[in-house]
């Protein structure tokens, strides 16, 4: 994965000033012109009451893999912010390690159409628990939000 | 808000055995047949990259409100699992507390539709932030699978 | 329903010129600001494999009911195009007559968020079939588009 | 692309019946396990206000696709319903002929995920349009429904 240095350095900056990643241990892993993998080890402090991850937290890393994905292909000035996704949960999120791979299907000046993937490691094999549609925005100017 | 007891007792365990929610420190503030609330102060380690709470906390909160909406129409022995939801992030999810409330739309045997809204608070005004639309599945009987 | 007269008639033409519901026999029954209302009587015509008025149709008249909900709320020269939706199908589309009423939820300079339910009539009854969240944008000035 | 004789028999016979496919003018024009390709080709009946194929149109052609290819995977004896899909809009759909390709992302024995894009053809060049992702549900010995 190779992208222009300044535009690898604003994601790495962003993503390093996500609390919410390092509340549930995730690390960016992957990054490209319109691609971004965020990887989270398995915690049972991110777990539902039946002991897989919680739907919300792998919406999280896919949110946020989209998101980069999205903000690797804007203007160096520019922020992201999520206008909406859909997540499909295809399988329960359960294995030692969860990778979520976000990749821009339709770039634009404002808006970003972003597809994501995430899957589950386990045993050194790989499934599929989740598919993520996101919309982002691209921000400019905007007092206050800087990535 | 009022509920069979024992459907009452159900939810209430299930919510306490998701690690997810201590570790982002919501709790359940709201639950009749069909409708749930979950709450969630303000906290640096929830934030993204601008100082508002993730989208993907957001959807933590929303994601379990509709399912545990949901989980509150079903049978005593069923638990609830999510299928799929789209969350729309309406404005940036800045103030001192968060409530998601989810309600049922259509009940079902297998299938729940629910929707919800989330609201930021700040100086006694509240806002909405967000928009779910969960689809939520009945499971009875699975091995391993309790709510 | 009142609407200031003039974003009346850019909506009422607006939609005469849109040919897909001549085709269908969908009409414009209810219009106020940020709400609309579209109006399809049963027709073999547009029915799927099962009898029912096809999934696609019911988001036609579910769109575009958020569309002119959303266009309403826009500046007089401006556009409306659809951005995204989602359609939660609630019960087999199944009646007389069809109506989607589509609102705002949430206006905004370039981007409004509509929420709207279509209803099936038969009998006298009223039953909800549908569920749609659509992200809609405002175009100005873009050659060749024009509400 | 193949698909076991009497599966592929079972799916033209559906599509055949699907007359609101005829008023638009499409046709099912690819078929194998797990994936249906539909084919649309211009006609100004189909249009919204600007002159492009409605939204609504798109989401017709897109939900066939993705319910066909769902049928494609589901036992002999088997139904199929669309229960929500998400649809985004990339690009006007402004073209001579729309094909709407879709693909099982999930198989299951209730619940199948699918994920779909319709693209426009012009002057022997191709471009995606749009994005769906479809939950379709398997259904079996309902009375009055049958595929």
């Amino acid at each position: 994965m190779t992208l222009a240095a300044e535009i690898d350095r604003k994601v790495r900056d962003s993503f390093a000033r996500q609390q919410a990643m390092v509340t549930i241990g995730a690390s960016l892993v992957g990054l490209a012109r319109g691609e971004a993998e965020i990887a989270l080890p398995f915690d049972p402090k991110v777990t539902q009451q039946h002991g897989f991850v919680h739907g919300g937290v792998v919406a999280m890393i896919a949110d946020s893999a989209c998101g980069y994905a999205a903000l690797s292909t804007m203007p160096r000035e520019a922020s992201v912010l999520t206008v909406e996704f859909k997540l499909n949960l295809l399988a329960p999120a359960k294995g030692e390690r969860f990778v979520a791979a976000g990749r821009v299907v339709r770039p634009g000046r404002r808006l970003v159409v972003t597809l994501g993937e995430v899957f589950a490691e386990e045993a050194g094999r790989r499934k599929q628990v989740a598919m993520i549609v996101a919309t982002m925005m691209a921000i400019e100017g905007d007092a206050g939000i800087r990535d």
